[in-house]
């Protein structure tokens, strides 16, 4: 009785109910998890702890650690697929956590995903050499924190939707990522859309939904 | 000199740049649209004070000026098509102008607009009786201010992609939208995203290149 | 003399003094605590860490534990009695803590507490099928973090008060419960009114006494 | 069309839906005013400039204007009757507009109203010659701006429920009404409830809710 | 070299410079407060962690641990003495090492201190009941978290002046202090002024410089 | 009936109640000061605007308007003598209304003041040849917007109490005051506390009964 | 007596003292720069008023008034010379006003100025088309509005100082220039240092310094 | 793979990339510290916690940890002198931490470096015995927490480009460095330029690029 699971939202929604395993016991997720596998479908858990997800596996032997990604997944079953490349790109090797978790919850869900790391925008020759990938996905998730500016420099070069994703690393006047937050919001590219400081795992589901049409 | 338009940018992004007239002197916005008018697509201008759209209709009959939405627009081209509906759904009456903003923008970019006003929350029936509308949208706009949570709501209804349009709609703690912007970015509905407070414009283009896929 | 207990209290707002063990030392809190045993009244100690508990109850064998709520209770007397029933409702599980708190401290007052959890907004099927109980509460409490839109929708689906308690949880843009916080504060359903960020043990205070009328 | 009247709400929570008239025309003020004096029920709108009030009046002449509490009522209908007296209580000369909205409002929805002003914390005298005013009011209502002090005061007076609504009066570090809604969110009253800073209103509609129990 | 000690400044300022331990490794704070023991003066360090104390004890065995204060004392000299009493107020338990720190600082500098602890406003009568002892100190400390409205109410009580202290003791929306700091700055009373969050030591050095006049 | 004149604050902190005229209209202010004209104690009005200064003093004409320092004041009584100098300082031309709003409201009740305009901390050459006046004071208001700097170095160059007063004067990153605000709060010397943003009112009495002792 | 004019500054930092206009009386302005015109040096206002500015050219015919930089110069002494070019970059049409009074104090301070406009980065091929220009400028001032990410991205493309303006062009979360400040702080290219808000007069100043060395 | 290295940056900035060791883990530092003094040039990795140095020097045993500035250094190139000396000030000796990263920074960059400690405003004398060694200096970097005024002071007495560094060293309303950061973004010398909250680094790069002109 502890959780209602949302049986109707991968109808409605064409996504399962995730885990988000942050601030939940470990034994609780672990439970969660394995009713969920049973059920049958793909699972994903997101922000698991390493112990956490040494409870889990061993609960659950068929899933699987993704230790940057900070996530679990299992796959028993094929998702609807999508029809394009979804990019997923950041400005440096700390945003890594957070363009993962965009790419193990995009890649779970059906699509095809480029991953393009450390283009920041201080030095803009490295995500020029990158144009050719960036203009061929259907749909991008960028990831950036500190100022935040990658987004709107992509936004400029493709004609395609940018899903933009602060992230909470920097320090300082960075205030955990409002910095980066408020400079997507504030983007002169009109093509780019923002989600929460962290959360690679919205950004994969709205590029979903997107790739999927 | 005053302004480099950026005639590259429909190409590379499938859209005109626009004109953003709040902050521009009437003598400035109605030279760019005269001189935008000429070069042969359409036209569109936001933020437009009446004084200042008066003066742009003088300058250029054909223009259109869409009072609540505070915009001018001139057709003289067709836009790529957009393949379904964008709904935009707004939850008072104070955020027509923002909805309306959203909703010149997209026809005008080549969708079918359906427009949902006044659906707000806190009266849950008003919004449920408007379901098939919402689910049968391609891609939604959803503008609210205060609380923010329409969007949220509207998100778990569809499986569509959701954008979120905070407006700058109520008073004392809303502190300008920013209530809502918070309230939109900590949503738990997967398939939403953010843009600025009030930009309504900015969701319209983002709707467009996803409807157009 | 380190705390002057306030006896005159109870007599003047119909409700003990109550022990807020976060901040205090082990040793502090099981001295007040033994000596409110004493005075023979009901006891409550909220926000008590594992620790500090199992002191309590060393020292107080009759004394529980409720360990989700993070509280410990006394009962040794009968309190007025509530004239119907208070409705503790939350939207996620990760907000029990919270909402556990108001249903300890609502019952330890004398009101009957039915609990209403993972309703979230994000799936509003699941709160309309609570309808009928949440209608047929005199009163209500409603615990949210992230967006904090739930008091807002349920607020529209009764005539009662509702009293609505921000978490702290959520992540990024939630700053703390900032988020939900201001949501509630900008409801615009005006049955809705707001305490501070989890504090689930004042809701369950005015609750009680608007129950008692 | 441009407003869906939410005529099912007082049949579910007990009280007709308001205009809040800030930030809408003139013409769409007096126009709904119009629609809801023929609908039959009492009528209330908020928020009203000096410039609307004459207009509303001009059209419903029945109509009464109260000036500081900037609002327009139209009583043709008897609301269900408060049990008790409502107390409205405020700290300055300057908060009389919030109370005076909340006043106004609770009165039109069936209470009896005590108006308790000028008690500011800082000569408590003048605050504990009114105590047997304050004990006897069933619910209480407060408004103060400022350091938003007297909530909490009052809170400890009486064993009834308190509602703070704070004001935006003051200056500098007062930011808005901040200052006082960051006081009364943090009050150490166990009875005290805070809504919107300035919402009269609403803190009216939940203290008649309470008052009809 | 790492520290330039200020020789001047008792001169200039009639009190020694003092040891502030925080963010100072432990061999710093010992090594300090030993030179300046053998530069004859009182010396005082303040938030000192238990550690740091045990070891300046152990090098100087003639210093005193105050252990609620956080602060090492050394008497050696006898300063100006004050003329009247300083009153140290503070609203709850918790605020306690803010109103020592207060205390201890205002002792080692000349001057008798009554410390008034748990008056908290929410049970004016326990303030009330001080009225004595507050109206005949010569200047008055009043620390308070959460609402911070104690000062207010103790300035309207007394014609003397009232230095407030915010302490960092609340949860929530208490945003570490910042409620009570901005209650401060926002009184009411004209007679109250404002030091940092948790700055008893600040608080005592101006009460100092009032006592002596 | 619209305000209670608080008669017992002069017995109590030997200071008359004061009219803040913002926000009042210009009737109730001019009904006010007639009253208060009356009542045979020196009278202080201070927010005033010219249009209301116009009418206080067209019905009171021994009134006196300070223009600069936006007060007017009626003296009729010989206040109790301050028994020193009050030094007024400020670091630009643009705080002189701050700075005059307490040099005013200083000499009213009983205080010789010297004001030390100009001598910002850029050119600190300004103040050091200020030094004489500065030590010789027996107490100091020290006002200053932008970084708000001037306050923590007068406060080390005197042994005096330094009272100080953030100015809302700056732009941008000022925040409103808020910039000098944080900078005073955070002074490393000891000898200074801090008033609201712009309130000169407030510092005059502080220093006023710190001068009469 | 109303302002003491710092005439040792030029002497120390070399650079005259100029007159902020803003919130000065047109008397005071005017005042102040006939008697500074008087003096014999350059002279320069800032953030003149269109009326002002008529009121200094009469009482100084000599005077120069720069429209769009709302700045009014007296070139009456010869500077010391920059040795290179001092380029001025701005994002947006809507920027020239704080670009061009960087660009107008530059000048007057002996630089050669190269001004670069309308080249913000959501269109980098505008921006690298000007890498010529860029990275032969000996300084940079780099001024941009809403997300501020273009100084970032010019920081990446040449080895000299860049000196960054955020300016307070934008809206809803633009906060009045916050963002760009924070995106400008949190810059991840090393060479880039921030000044207040709207400051072109202090970029230009520190250019002017590191331009003559 | 996981990090682009920018190997063209030295060539355009003049600057080695530096390795930020926060965030990463002890492995990927030691990697990316070898490869890049595989590279033949300078290697600087800042914020690094005892442990990784440790292991850093295990690796590269010719590398130096220099302890409070938190550094490691390998010195194996010559980089182009700097023309003159860089002063690096600091307010307090907590503020050495960042002090020193900008002195070693700026040593590893080809600059002579005078360090000058413990001067904070608070005590002006001892900020003014350092005159000489100021206005030696080609360029200055001050370091200062708390109120943050030290730029501001010494960009007074110099007429060299000051580059301000805040710090988070502080309590209370400090919030983390953003009163400083705030009091030096407003500071009233044109002179002063900022760097984000603790990032000695940064300053030390600009201050590189200037005192190489
Ligand atoms: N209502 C709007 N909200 C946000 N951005 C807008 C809006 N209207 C136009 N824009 C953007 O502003 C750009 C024009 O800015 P500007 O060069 O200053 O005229 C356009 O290319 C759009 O991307
Ligand atoms: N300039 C001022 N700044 C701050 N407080 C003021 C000022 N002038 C008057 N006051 C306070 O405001 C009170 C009067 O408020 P009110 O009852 O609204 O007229 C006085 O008793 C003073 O304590
Ligand atoms: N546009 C500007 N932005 C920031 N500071 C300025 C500006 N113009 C002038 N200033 C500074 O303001 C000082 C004059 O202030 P004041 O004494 O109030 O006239 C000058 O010395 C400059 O340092
Ligand atoms: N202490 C520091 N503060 C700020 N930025 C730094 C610091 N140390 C290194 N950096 C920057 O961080 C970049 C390296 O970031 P990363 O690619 O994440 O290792 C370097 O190129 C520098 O520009
Ligand atoms: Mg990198
Ligand atoms: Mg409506
Ligand atoms: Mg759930
Ligand atoms: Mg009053
Ligand atoms: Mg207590
Ligand atoms: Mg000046
Ligand atoms: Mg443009
Ligand atoms: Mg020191």
């Amino acid at each position: 009785g502890f959780a209602k699971l949302d049986h109707h939202r991968p109808l409605r929604t064409g996504m399962p109910e995730v885990i988000f395993a942050s601030g939940k016991t470990i034994e609780h997720v672990t439970a969660i998890f394995v009713r969920m596998a049973q059920a049958g479908g793909n699972v994903l858990a997101t922000r698991v702890s390493p112990e956490c997800a040494q409870a889990v596996l061993a609960a659950e032997p068929r899933a699987v650690h993704h230790v940057t990604a900070r996530c679990i997944t299992l796959e028993q079953a094929v998702p609807p697929q999508g029809k394009g490349t979804v990019a997923v790109v950041c400005a440096g090797t700390s945003d890594l956590a957070v363009a993962e978790e965009a790419a193990v919850t995009a890649r779970l869900m059906g699509n095809t995903v480029e991953l393009i790391a450390d283009v920041g925008v201080a030095g803009i020759h490295r995500l020029l050499a990158q144009r050719g990938s960036l203009q061929s996905a259907r749909v991008l998730i960028v990831c950036a924190g500190m100022e935040g500016a990658l987004p709107t420099v992509v936004g400029g070069l493709v004609n395609a939707p940018v899903i933009a994703v602060p992230t909470s690393i920097g320090y300082g006047a960075s205030f955990g990522g409002l910095a980066a937050l408020l400079g997507m919001l504030n983007t002169c590219s009109p093509n780019v859309c923002v989600v929460n400081i962290d959360n690679g795992f919205g950004a994969a589901c709205i590029a979903t939904l997107i790739n999927r049409m």
